[in-house]
């Protein structure tokens, strides 16, 4: 792990009081008016172009097609020796005072951000979507099976997942269209086909795998940390009644399939090991416990969603954290290895809703409206059971260190659009 | 659609009563000792190495890249009419007389297939398994919830999916651990962990994607016929108890992700429209009823399941077939992408377990057994309630026209190692 010094500053402009300050360093893949795919570090106001930077001076060393493709698999599988190795060197030419500071090469390689276009991170093979939160877990059993509901029985031995769907994973920024699905009705009595009633989103962090691991060997949760690149907001759009309909006995499928938002800036372990936080577990099997007194961690940051009507005001609608998951996501990789499933580098792994005890700590509007029976008022006097059309959803996450630097996602937007027409609408 | 005719003939040896005449023509990557992974053609007792005879001056019209390569995404992405372009080309080079029958090239070109290696024909982005007969549904749920137990109350209206692991997707002949995972005792009264005891196969039909879809866009049933490349056998491998005790509420995990394997050749729309049959279905949503008075299909041809156990005799265990399907794979594309949800070229589209109706024709142990408890008769006097260590699962799947000839699949076989040692064990 490598945490970088909270006395240290970058001399890049906005590199203070932003989500991106030296102390940060998350990669992403971007393009501009003028050049092609290319992957780069946030920093301030800029991202520094690292395929432009290994043609300068001030190159970093590291392998030479680590840079020159247009994702983040390469970089994510060569594992955490070249990913810090990296780190240090980024960090030591973005410092006040660097002899790049000022060259002629940090005026090519530093590029505004408000002049970039910013594009999915990784070329994902799988998308695993835990659900760690006993808060979403136990209100949504309420809501959805009445005051019998409880947690499943499997709760306390094992996190529970399901595959989601990795083709219609988008980036921050692109907007999805209100799906269609047959659902119930209301009452219950018939079967209706046609835009879904009742869209949602999910607050979650995701994580990107990094080298990957061999079919038949399971990762020891000793070395699951291995694994990990780096973490992301996700927004696991969901279709409440698409997805009531057609979840027992197999999951959910078309409820979820029509498309899941991550944030564009994937943040690394050890831009995040400030926020180290313990979690507080039953006892489970041997395989997601430490051998020697090491426990489950997450992270103590502070997450929120907001949501704007067209042209409406925004209102913040939740605030919660990844504290309340009750597993960790190196737990979470040495379950979903442990019957020898194979792990690739680029997949994405989920931690599902993220809800928290308190009110303001739901973290999807099933949890808030009471299944769209109690809507949320939100600014402007205006009222929301579900999301409607041209809806803008905008999570944001960060934490603070306890000198007050701040180390976070930047925004992961997401906005509603009317439901596609069909041959057969 | 391009049928063969019947009357036609190969020069090539072993092509008359084979799963690989002269009207099959299968895609599969394979490698010899002397070469890496190249794309050919099976038939009779030889695969056709594209790759070199684009070198020859017998060359296939097609795009230079597409048989250039070491999976056969490009050549499905390409779509049907490149297709059909050259499978009209291969049948005429590979006809009795042709010019390219005894010529220097056609030795060059033929390699005996007992001297090959064949490998996973796609990069498989997606794994989606459907739940498609009913008898298979019925009788699991009788077995699993008692008597009560009913068809799903979306069953008549929709087909059944969920999301599999497609990283563990594994060709023909990979042998594959017994997985380890959480599961109740027999008596329900508590929580074992460990190898699974009830490891069982189910026999399905795959479907490659083709061109794909995009985001947003539903493929109309009309057109969802183009998006499919091709078809294979396929064993969803189960671990039932680790399945029973994680499924509840998001479906099935890690109890189906230590692997899935699908036969090497990939058999062409063309090659099984011999074998199209009508399905019979209740009244459905629009999106799933052809327009114009056309019918869901699905092919009439015979599946088989052997088992042997370790230097024991081999016994066939299951005869059934497609038609038990209560939907077409055209229907399944159209279902899969009525949301918005894209396909990908590569994606895998699974049919579920194909169990019939008569005793014979149950396609897996948890429904031969009753759950392992009336253990079934093998040859040699041995019994088999579930799969054991180093058992051999054969599957074979093929369909004979009105004048006798045999199209079929080759045979996929899979073989149960041990479990794994682990760190916890």
């Amino acid at each position: 792990m490598h945490l970088i010094d909270e006395s240290r500053a970058s001399f890049v402009s906005g590199s203070l009081n932003t989500d991106f300050p030296l102390q940060n360093l998350p990669y992403g893949v971007f393009s501009t008016s003028s050049t092609g795919r290319r992957i780069g570090v946030a920093i301030g106001d800029f991202v520094l172009d690292i395929a432009a930077l290994q043609a300068t001076e001030f190159a970093v060393e590291a392998p030479a097609h680590l840079f020159a493709q247009t994702t983040l698999n390469a970089l994510a599988g060569e594992g955490r020796g070249t990913w810090t190795r990296i780190r240090r060197q980024l960090a030591d030419l973005l410092e006040q005072g660097s002899s790049f500071s000022g060259s002629a090469a940090a005026n090519i390689c530093l590029v505004p951000r408000a002049s970039i276009t910013l594009h999915l991170p990784f070329d994902i093979g799988g998308f695993t979507d835990f659900y760690c939160s006993e808060h979403h877990a136990s209100r949504c059993s309420r809501i959805i099976r009445g005051s019998a509901g409880g947690l499943p029985p499997q709760w306390q031995h094992l996190p529970i997942a399901y595959n989601g769907r990795a083709s219609s994973v988008v980036v921050s920024g692109t907007p999805l269209r209100r799906p269609h699905g047959q659902s119930l009705t209301r009452d219950g009595s018939s079967v209706r086909w046609g835009p879904t009633q009742a869209l949602d989103f999910e607050l979650e962090l995701g994580a990107f795998v990094g080298p990957g691991s061999a079919l038949g060997k399971p990762v020891p949760l000793a070395l699951a940390g291995e694994q990990i690149f780096g973490y992301v907001l996700l927004n696991d759009w969901s279709a409440r009644d698409i997805q009531r309909f057609e979840s027992a006995p197999l999951g959910p499928f078309q409820g979820k399939a029509f498309g899941t938002s991550i944030s564009a800036w994937v943040v690394t372990p050890d831009a995040l090991n400030y926020f180290r936080s313990p979690v507080e577990q039953p006892a489970v099997a041997s395989y997601l416990t430490f051998d020697h007194g090491g426990s489950a961690t997450n992270f103590d940051i502070s997450l929120s969603v907001s949501l704007q009507p067209k042209g409406g005001t925004r209102s913040i609608v939740a605030k919660t954290s990844p504290t309340f998951m009750s597993w960790s996501f190196e737990q979470l990789i040495a379950h979903h290895t442990i019957g020898g499933c194979n792990l690739r580098t680029g997949d994405l792994i989920g931690s599902g809703t993220l809800s928290g005890p308190k009110p303001e700590q739901r973290a999807c509007l099933l949890e808030m409206t009471f299944d769209g029976t109690q809507p949320l008022l939100l600014a402007d006097g205006v009222h929301r059971a579900y999301l409607e059309d041209f809806d803008s959803v905008t999570f944001t996450g960060a934490g603070t260190t306890k000198s007050g630097q701040r180390i976070g996602f930047g925004s992961l937007e997401g906005l509603v659009l009317p439901s596609f027409q069909t041959e057969h609408q």
